[in-house]
């Protein structure tokens, strides 16, 4: 027993970053792009953009269309795609800004569920996901983050370009 | 010995990420950064900017002030700020895109050579950074790449609204 213990506080205290902070880590992002998301005009956030690119409306939906099946994806190894039958697969675009805030908040809840029953182990397993990207969980789990960090970062710009301020970055 | 072994292999493969492993994660996003440094044409690269933000010059100083006296503050405790003596602190911008690019690459050296000295358990050591933030140093150091992505992305949107097609985010 007390080997048993001992290796397993040695493990708590050699994590670069555990299970739970990375959870935590994900959704503090999430809940500063809700802020941005928040930050946006009715309209501006359906129809402004800069350059040719995407609207925030459309970068936000991004977010929410690949975060549900990629958590399911992590802890069931099914990946479903675009086309798949999840109900947030190939949702349609919401009508109003309120809808996509909800819809992000069903996106949170669901991560909170999902993400307490990927096993210990699991963040090394290599995986295809979606059918197409090879990499170890933990690799395609950073890309959900980092694919967010980087939309919103573009959202800032939009924000600026219409002269609003956004969220501060360092409050999560 | 036989314990031992079994410990320090469990401990691996229970590792979200490991340390070398983030070392790769911060060295393919700092890669991604520097080719979108080369997409801008030398002028716009200095002058360019929307909605009276900063240059893309300017951000990427930015983390070229913040990566090495935060990677040395991670590694010996002595968070040096821009007013410190580090030859990297409170560096004049260059006059050069070229001469950005030398500093990136000496910033990519600083960092191969002092991330290995991280000890294993010093992820999880709370540290005040740069004399003001308190936080886990595994989370200042995603800080340090989460920062680079934000204004990265922003520096798309700049690219973009010149008419240049960036670089692939997913490529690093």
């Amino acid at each position: 027993m007390e080997t048993s213990t001992v290796a397993a506080n040695s493990r708590t205290s050699t994590q670069v970053i555990t299970s739970e902070q990375l959870l935590k880590h994900w959704q503090g992002h999430r809940n500063l792009t809700r802020r941005v998301i928040e930050a946006f005009p009715e309209d501006e956030f359906f129809k402004f953009s800069i350059g040719g690119m995407r609207t925030f409306a459309d970068l936000a939906m991004e977010m929410v269309r690949m975060a549900v099946p990629g958590i399911r994806g992590v802890v069931t190894g099914k990946w479903e795609t675009a086309e798949g039958a999840d109900i947030f697969n190939g949702v349609a675009m919401p009508a109003t800004r309120k809808e996509v805030l909800q819809l992000w908040d069903n996106v949170t809840k669901e991560i909170d569920t999902f993400w307490p029953q990927i096993p210990a182990q699991h963040f090394q397993d290599v995986e295809v996901a979606f059918g197409q990207w090879e990499n170890p969980i933990y690799s395609t789990i950073f890309y959900f983050i980092d694919n967010e960090i980087h939309h919103r970062g573009q959202g800032y710009v939009y924000l600026r370009a219409l002269g609003i301020e956004p969220p501060h970055f360092y409050e999560r």
